[in-house]
């Protein structure tokens, strides 16, 4: 489990708390505020404050004096046009900070993202939780064969049993010397007062990259779509995927009309090059293209075929 | 007067609404929200939204589970450490967005801080209102004839008029022939039938840079007191400074904490070189130092001078 | 002509300079290095620096210690897909340092492009030359009937004449006052030694939105693209995007291979959203669909039709 | 040594390439070019580009046709004004690209600099190398007793022993299991063809913190500035800090006059607080000040007196 006694003891005590505010609300987020969705086996992601909903992008849009809004349909409607023009200004008016708790090789992917603010725990200063991540059976998978980046099948058996100890075994035995080499009881004095304990910011390094670490992270509204569209793509590692996956979910509660327009003009569709186009039109005039004379490389075009013949391209299913 | 009666009664009616949060809230600032401060002629700055408090500094710095605040002293203690180290990422935790209307040359500078988000009123898309700056007398200063990008004496009398009548006349006959090229009535018909309206996005060209335009911008609390930093000193042009003292206003209200330890370790604060320092100790020490032998320039010692010498340097005094 | 003879020396000067380098060099960006390319009436475009080429790109995707090229068609292939996956980071590695000269009226919407370096000429420090754009008469376009945004048709004869003279009129005169204003000889004594002059920084205001300023402006390859990709599209304004064609011929002489990806997934491509991928397997499929079976609005229902009937899309036809 | 003979080739053969080109060129920084400054036991900081030089920071503020540079000392002055007053913006017309090799643990802290272009090696696509980082014996710590996020004494004797032995024991087991899990000869066949290698993206979770990683690193000089303003201090950590040395002496062969400035106005300089300046004042006007007729707490006067007590506050000496 992700949260211990106190943690959820803390959580419950501030979800209790409440304040009227003059602010736009929005009750469905409202009821997800500060509680934490469990993602992989000890990681999670926690909204703890947002700033806008909707409306805030049309009021921005509009640079209103009031809240800006009219009909819902209206303002949908509006919503989808900003969002198929990629004038991405008035979705940089919503905020959100979220507290993640991720393993150290899906914070190193997150963090290129550069376009948010981040306030991550730090191991100079303090000491890192005994927490790693191991994958479920399902998740452990196998080089894929055709793709340098990607899996393939999944390890079974015997098989999966020794990766994962192997895995475990190392995991555990680093954090124990890591442990070791700091000396430290959890008030700071020494465990074994005969030796002197590692600097923190030198015995982290004996930790393995599944390790757990944790941040507090703020972005925007369009830079999270931007995140989410790359990271909840079926081309994104399964570890930072179910992040994202999660994340949506948040999305869909705080800005329900953004996030339609987001599913309908990002996370469903697809581009196609000037010269796939042409294809294109070619065979909406039934003309039948074959790779050799259509001009694309093998590999564009099968990417081209994969497309159009899909039954559904959403990375989301 | 910078609003009319329906863009004040747009303001009322959303001051009037009001729902429960389980987010930090500040109740100084709510008490601010939407209402316009006046700025200028006709300008004016209006805070539209924001998100988190002193606390929420604290809780990203601690990367806590509920709301990570301790004693008000220790919390107090942590910003000033936070602030004086230069720890800037808790500030960028805390976000706020505000409505301005200002003058395009004053737009022109504010636009060059990057790290904001920004929503202007589209000339292309709307016909701006008929109002242009025109400074009050004690601020129509003639050019500084010691600083070729500051201020001197005030301009006084009769020359005074001149300008004024001068810069009015010129605004208001631009102004008079860009509703002339745009050739529209309220409704969008032709005002003259007869002709055609030049393009909106052409027409504005013949406005002069002293015609208020108006943005959202939404930034966080670190990149606000860098821009406040900059614009609230006393090199700042005087019809920015204004602005920034405004925003002051609504950073004191918002963040009480983070407010005094900026006043202190920034606004009020002081940079010495290395050569100053070495300067300063020989002083400490009891030496006199002149110029000459002090190995700085005319300029730099000029400079140290009037630093050591204040009585105040705080811009705002 | 946008340059004095003054400045044709100084860059003639410039260009006659040659040394010896170690880094990536392109022939012939070199060729036009510094020479002003004419936009508009006044305005140009120069390169002033360079870093990187397409070598560059897939040097710093294989993180190499050589140059890290392979076969010229490898690269491309590389740079090819590096385009069409969104992998931006490689195209940030090239970096290219522009001396534009614009209407203020253009330079509020390009400075909207927040990840670039800027330094304009201060109006608060220099005097502005009395330099105003002005539509040649093809340009000189009426309001569009259909959108709110756009340009409809070319005004002509008497009132085109009409339009002209009353922008150049307001532009000569409002230019006039300001120099009126500053009262200032080319030496910095005062043009009429019985009164002050009005301070630099307030003297501008009275200048009207064409008058030409100055900048350099610096970004990398990934950011020029996406800007370029915005202003060189049909639906940029006309004034913005001569100055993106002409970048578009500095992109192609420095980068040919990115140039090329760049027109084929960017320039010419299209996004389909979900429901028009959707509508479009239908009709591969052979059925005939209509917009009322379509689940499309009409809005988008026309803008479908438009990319799929078009025989050419590319914005610079 | 950081490098194969297969790097050295490659390094060698692209620093004989030479090419005439008409911009800014330096030679000192030339002659660094490729070249790998050894940092640590196996890293490095490689200068693979730039763009400008001292001239081009002067031809930026200058916003000129030609060079616009003047006299060396007119230059130098001008840029001593733009560092003092905190014009950041002429800096930013610099550019500089890096290539890096880093333990993921330095890594970590660096990519918190967000105002950079990074392409690193991708575990996800390639193996990383066997090579972690090990201290060097004066520099392996103790833990601070003062200070929570600091370094003591040096581990001395067997105990140092045993902490070196427990590091390395770690790392060579971490990564042969890594190896093991992979299970792929370099030409891509399975080491053991009896089962499957696991994915890529997953084997390396089991690779420790010290682990070394590479990337290219591109950034401007404002920012690189202020990057090593913070990494080059005594509060970094040593690790990071011997790379922002590395750095420091590029940047001083590349722009030696901003470098100057830099060293007067940043690294060695002091900023005083608004209460700590009252307190100097008083002290310059002949007064003893005590800490408890001073105002400031505890820390804030043992941080006043370090500085003005200091010899030398550079954190470089």
């Amino acid at each position: 489990m992700a949260l211990d006694s106190e943690q959820l003891a803390d959580i419950e005590a501030i979800r209790t708390q409440s304040a009227p505010t003059r602010r736009a609300t929005v009750p469905a987020l409202e009821d997800m505020l500060y509680t934490a969705l469990p993602v992989l086996d000890h990681g999670f992601v926690r909204v703890i404050d947002y700033m806008g909903d909707d409306g805030a992008v049309v009021q921005a849009a509009r640079v209103s004096y009031g809240r800006g809004t009219r009909k819902v349909s209206e303002d949908a409607g509006l919503i989808r046009y900003l969002m198929r023009h990629r004038h991405s200004t008035p979705f940089e008016m919503c905020e959100i900070k979220y507290h993640v708790k991720l393993p150290i090789f899906v914070a190193r992917q997150w963090i290129r993202h550069r376009t948010a603010n981040v306030n991550e725990i730090s191991a100079r200063y303090s000491i890192l939780d005994r927490e790693f991540y191991l994958p479920a059976p399902e998740n452990l998978a196998a080089q894929s064969s055709i793709n340098r980046q990607g899996r393939g099948e999944v390890i079974e058996g015997d098989e999966a049993q020794r990766v994962l100890d192997l895995l475990r075994d190392d995991s555990m035995r680093t954090y124990a010397n890591y442990v070791d080499l700091l000396n430290e009881n959890p008030d700071g004095t020494p465990a074994d007062p005969s030796r002197p304990g590692l600097a923190r910011e030198l015995a982290r390094m004996n930790l393995t990259l599944n390790t757990y670490t944790q941040w507090y992270w703020k972005t925007d509204l369009h830079n999270l779509l931007h995140f989410l569209s790359l990271r909840a793509d079926s081309h994104a590692q399964y570890e930072i995927r179910v992040y994202a996956e999660a994340m949506l979910k948040t999305v869909e509660a705080w800005v329900p009309a953004c996030y339609a327009a987001f599913r309908d003009f990002r996370l469903g569709a697809v581009t196609f090059s000037a010269p796939m186009l042409a294809i294109l039109r070619r065979m909406l005039a039934g003309e039948t293209v074959t790779q050799p004379d259509s001009g694309l490389s093998k590999r564009e075009w099968a990417e081209f075929q994969a497309v159009i013949a899909a039954t559904d391209v959403s990375p989301l299913g």
